[in-house]
C-alpha cells in the first residue's frame, strides 16, 4: 500500500487518506458543528492539488510517507465516517440542499479514486519482475469478430449531461453542436488487429505518427503498447491477474493517444471526436438494437478531442472549483470507462 | 545571419536556404527536366522536418552551420531562381495545373519564413544586452480607448476557407458549426490593462492560472511578459527598434497562451474559440461599420482552441502532406497575423 | 522498511535482502555443496552493482519492490543463516583459508549496510513533515571549546593498513608518502562556528566556493546544511531523535564536500589530505596524551583528497573485484566514521 | 567566427574579445592613467568567470552574441594594443615589477586561448556534415613501433616548477613526493592498438570501465573515440585537415579519461600519476639519450590524478586568484601539450 511507481501514480494508502481528507475538508470542517480535525498535519499531507486550501505535500514524494501507517489511515477513515454519521444526525429534519450535492460529488470523487487505486497498483506491480497478480483472472471481453460501420447523418446534436442524475461540472452545460456525417466502428480494435499494425512496421513508419509522437517513440525506443512483453518469441502482457499470453480477440488496451492516433492513420481513418462518440453512445441508449458494442464498462477510449470547457462552463466558486477546470489544457479526452470503474458510476 | 537563440528559432541564413530548398525539392527535382541539384548535401542540411524526403540535420544545431556561408546561400538562391525561370519557359503553352498550386503554396511558405526571420531575429537580439535595433521605430497601433462588446447570436455559422484565393490545407474543408451566443471584444487588451493585472498580483494568484501554467510560472519565476524589463522602477520592453519605454495604449504582445488565459480568467472572461474569432472576423468583412478593430495585421491572437483537423481534413499525399497535419496536437490556435506578416499573405 | 527517498538511498528491507544475497552469491553458491538458492529471481533483484554476476534491478526503483514482503525477506535471511551453519559444519577440520577471508569481508560489508540503513532512514524520514524519531535522544558529543593546532613535521610517513586485522582492499597496500609540515585541528568545527560562517554571508560569497559548488548552491538556493531548518527565527535540525533545537557546541554534521571546503576557505585554511588525516589519527594511537579529539566514532570527516587507488592497488579477480575499485573517480575521501558505524568495524 | 558548438566551447570571435578584455581588466584599468574602457558593456560580455569582477554573460549563450561584430572586436583589440603601448611608455624608467608578472601571465593566458580556438573550431566544424578543413594536412607524428618500458626506482622526487621561467600558480610551490618504483611507456598508444581494444569488445566489457564510465557509454551508446567514423566498413576520423582515413601508427587522440582508463585496464596496466609523468618528463631533459618519445608537443596525456592543489598552494589575492584555484574538483590532470599549443608556451 506504500509504493508509488511514478509521479502520476499514488500509493493505495494515499488514495484512502485523500478521499477521507476530501470529506473532512469540504464537508466536515465547514458544516459539522464543533468538528475537530483528526490530525492538523493531514490538511497538508493529503491535499492533492487545491491551492485555495493551501500548500500541498510534493506529489512526487507520496511514496515516501511511511507515516501515517496504514493503521492510522484506517483510523482516520473511521473517524471521518463517524463524523459523517453525526452530520447526518445534525441534518435530520433540516434543509440539507447546500450539503447534499457536495456529498454526492465526493462519493463520485471516491469512485474515481477506487479505479485509480487499481490502475496505479497495476503500474506499480508491473515494475516488479515477479509480476504479482492482484485479482484472479477476470472473464474476457470479446465482441463480434466483424467490425461494421454505423452511419450518422449531418445535423445538430445534443451534447452534455441532460437529465437529473449526477454529473461532473465539466459535463455541463448541455448544448448542441453541428456534426458532419460520420461513421462509427461497431466495436473496439483487437489485440490481433493491433499486432498486424506492429508487424507491418507501424512503429517504424513516420507517416502514421504525429510529429511529437514520432520523436517520442524514437527516443524511448517504443515498439509495442505498455505492458506488452515478448519472451521466447511469444507475446505476453501484464494484467491484474499476472503475466498472461495475449488474447488476440480482446480489445487492445493501455495504448497512448499517440498510438491510437497512429493506428487509425494506418487504416486511413481517424479517432472520433468526443461529440461523435457521445452521439454514438446516446444512440445505443435510444436504440436497443444498435450494433455498437464495448462502449461502456470495457475500456476508456481515446477521442481526437482536446479537453476543453463546454460553452458556458463555469467552475464552482472556491476550492472545489479547482476539481476540473484548471486541467483543461494539453490533455485529450477519453470516453467510456474501464472494467474497474465502479458499475454505478 | 548565423545565430540561433533556441531550438525553436533558426538563423536568418537558414531561412533563406530552406525556402530555396523547398523550391528545389518540391518543384525543380520532380518537374524541371535535367535539373542538377546545387549541392547534394543541401537535401539533408535544409530539410526542416519532412521524413518522406529523408533524414534531417538536427534542428538544435542549425546555428552551428557556419558553412555554407551566406555568399554560398545567396548563390544557391540565385541558382534556384534561375532554374525556376527555366521551368516557366518549359511550361509555356503547356498545362501547368499540376505545378502551379505547388508553386503558390511555396510562395506562401516563403512568406511564413519571412515573418519567422523577423520573429527569430527579435529573440536572438534580445539575448544581447546591448539590445540592437533591427528597424527604425514603427508607427504605433492604437485603438479606441473604450472596449465595447459585440454580440453574436446563436446559430450555425460557416467556418473554413470559402473562396478561390489561396489557402493552406488546414483551413479546409469549409464546413458549418453551431455556436452558442457570444460577445466579442472590440479591440485587444492594452499594455496598460495588462499592467493592472500584474500590479493586482495576477502572477501570484493561482486561481487565474491553468494548473500546468501555475507550475511553470512558479518554476521559472515569471512575473511579466517576455521582452518586458523593469529598470530603475520603470517598465521597458525590447522591440525591433530596440529597448523602449512601454507605450501603455498599445496592445499587449508576446504573451503566452497561459498568460492570455490567466488574464481573461482574472476578468471573469475567457478567450474566444477559433470558430468565434472567425465568425467575428468575417462579420467585419461583411459589415464595414463594424466596431471591431485590430483583427488583422496587428498581432497574432490566442484563441482557446486546440489545433485540430477540420472535419474531413485530409493531408496531401507524399512529403508535402507533412506540412501541417502532423503538428495537430498539444498546440493552441492563434488567429489574425502580425505586423510583420507580408501584407498580401 | 519500504521507502526509498532518492536514488542514492535504499529501503531498509532491501539492505537486509542484499546483505543476505551477498552471502548467498559469494559464499553459498560457490562453496556449499548442493546449495539451492532461496529464489532464483533474487539473484537479479538484490544484486547492487556486480556486472560479473549479471544484470541488476534498476537502483532507482528499489522502493517499488513491495514483493518480496518483509516476512519473505526475513525468511530469506533465516534460510541463508541456516545454510551458513551448514557450511561451517562442512568446513570443520578442513582448510577453510579460501573461504574465511571472504566471510570476514561480507561481515564487514554487512556492517557498512547497518550504518547505511540508519543513514538512509534518516533521509527518508526527513521528507516526512511529521519528522518521526527513530531512536531516543543520544548523548551529545562535545569536545573542548578551544580549538588548538597540532603540528606535524615534514618527512616520510606510513600510509595504509599495517597490521593483521581486517581491511578493505582499497586500504592496501601499505606504502609511504612524503608530507610537508602541516598543522591539524584538535577538534571538529562546531555548529556554532558554522553558524557564524552563515551569518557572515558565507553562502553569498563566491570567493569561498569552488566554481562547481557556487553554481550548485545558487541553482538550488542552498543557504544552510542539509537537515537544518529555521522556524520562528530559531534554528532546528532533523536528527534521528526527531526535530531538535540545534546544540551549538556539537560538531557540524551533514555538510557536503563543497560546504566543508568553503568553510575552510573562509577561515584561510584548507581540509586535510587523507594522508595528513591518517598521520594525525595514527599519532593518537601512538600517543595517549594527544590533544586530538573526535577522530573516531563521531562523524565522517571530509578530506581534500580525491578517491584513488593506493600505489600497487589491485582489485580482486572476479565479481568481488567490483566492490571498490570501479568507484575510484569523481569522489572525495571521508575518514573517521559515524556514531552509527558498528563499534567493532 | 560566430559558432559555439556546446557550452564548453566558445566562438573564435569571443576568444579574441576575451583575451583583449583580460588586458583591459587586469592591466589597463588599474595601471594606465586616464584609461577609458572601449565599451562599458564589454566588462560584462567578455568576463569568462571572474566573480570578483562582476556578473558574467551566460556562457551557454556566447554563440548568440552577433554584436559586437568581428570588425568591432578587431577594433577593440587594436584599441587595447595601443593602450598597452602607452602603458609601456608610462613605465619607462620606472619600477614595473608590480605589472610585468601580470603581463607575462596574460600573454600565457592568451596562448591558452590560441590553442582553445583551434580545439573549439574543430568541434564546431565536426558538427557540419561537409567536414570543412581548417588547415592543410599536417605532418604525422610517428614514434618507434616497439613500446618499451622505462624503469624508475623508489624515492623522493622533486615536483612543481623549479626554475626562473614562467609558471602558472597551480604549478607551485615546488615540493617533493615519495614515489614507489614504476615503469613508464616509451611512447603513446597508437590508433592501431586502440582499434584492437575496440575489436576485442572493449566497449562491451564492463570489467575495464569505471562504474560511472560504464553507465555513460551505455547511455550514450559510445563505441569509438570522438571524431572516429565508420563508413563503408572503413574507419575515418575528423581532423583539422578534414575527414581522413585513420593512420594506424599515429597516437590515438581525443579519448576521454574514461576511455584512457579502460584501455589501460584492458592491458592490465594503469595511467601514470601526474607525479610519475613529471618525473618521467624531467628525466628526458636530464638524459638526452632517454628512449621516451611523444612527451611534448604531441598530445595532451591523461594521468590518473585528480586536479588538486600542491601542498602550500595559495591562490592570488583578488580576481586573478579565480584563474585556477576554484576549479580544483572533479577534474583529472592532463600533461604534455598538443601540437596546437604555441611552441614557446
Amino acid at each position: 500500500m506504500q509504493i508509488q511507481s511514478m509521479t502520476d501514480t499514488s500509493p493505495v494508502k494515499w488514495h484512502l487518506a485523500h478521499t477521507s481528507w476530501a470529506f473532512e475538508t469540504f464537508i466536515l470542517k465547514p458544516y459539522l458543528a464543533h468538528y475537530r480535525p483528526f490530525d492538523a498535519l493531514f490538511e497538508y499531507l493529503f491535499n492533492s492539488y487545491y491551492n485555495a486550501i493551501g500548500e500541498q505535500y510534493p506529489r512526487a514524494q507520496r511514496g515516501c510517507l511511511s507515516r501515517p501507517s496504514i493503521n492510522q489511515v484506517v483510523a482516520y477513515r473511521q473517524y471521518v465516517d463517524a463524523a459523517m454519521q453525526q452530520l447526518f444526525e445534525q441534518c435530520k429534519g433540516k434543509d440539507a440542499s447546500g450539503i447534499s450535492p457536495l456529498i454526492r460529488l465526493l462519493i463520485n470523487h471516491e469512485q474515481q479514486h477506487q479505479e485509480l487505486m487499481v490502475t496505479d497498483l497495476k503500474h506499480g506491480f508491473y515494475l516488479n519482475p515477479s509480476f504479482p497478480a492482484v485479482f484472479d483472472q477476470t472473464p474476457i471481453d470479446h465482441a463480434n469478430k466483424t467490425m461494421s460501420w454505423i452511419e450518422f447523418s449531418a445535423g445538430n446534436y445534443p451534447i452534455g449531461h441532460q437529465n437529473e442524475s449526477f454529473y461532473f461540472d465539466n459535463e455541463a452545460p448541455p448544448h448542441q453542436v453541428y456534426l458532419q456525417p460520420f461513421k462509427f466502428a461497431s466495436r473496439l480494435v483487437t489485440n490481433g488487429e493491433y499486432l498486424q499494425f506492429i508487424q507491418a512496421g507501424g512503429y517504424q513508419s513516420p507517416q502514421f505518427w504525429l510529429s511529437e509522437a514520432w520523436q517520442k517513440i524514437k527516443q524511448s525506443n517504443t515498439s509495442a503498447p505498455l505492458y506488452w512483453l515478448k519472451k521466447d518469441n511469444r507475446w505476453y502482457h501484464y494484467t491484474l491477474a499476472g503475466l498472461l499470453p495475449i488474447d488476440w480477440e480482446q480489445p487492445v488496451s493501455h495504448i497512448s493517444y499517440f498510438e491510437a492516433n497512429a493506428y487509425a492513420a494506418s487504416q486511413n481513418m481517424r479517432l472520433a471526436t468526443e461529440q461523435e462518440w457521445e452521439t454514438a453512445a446516446r444512440s445505443i441508449q435510444e436504440n436497443p438494437n444498435s450494433k455498437i458494442e464495448q462502449i461502456f464498462n470495457c475500456l476508456w477510449q481515446w477521442t481526437t478531442s482536446a479537453y476543453c470547457a463546454y460553452p458556458g462552463f463555469k467552475a464552482a466558486e472556491g476550492a472545489i472549483g479547482e476539481y476540473n477546470g484548471k486541467f483543461m489544457v494539453n490533455q485529450y479526452v477519453l470516453r467510456g470507462g474501464s472494467k474497474h470503474t465502479p458499475s454505478d458510476h
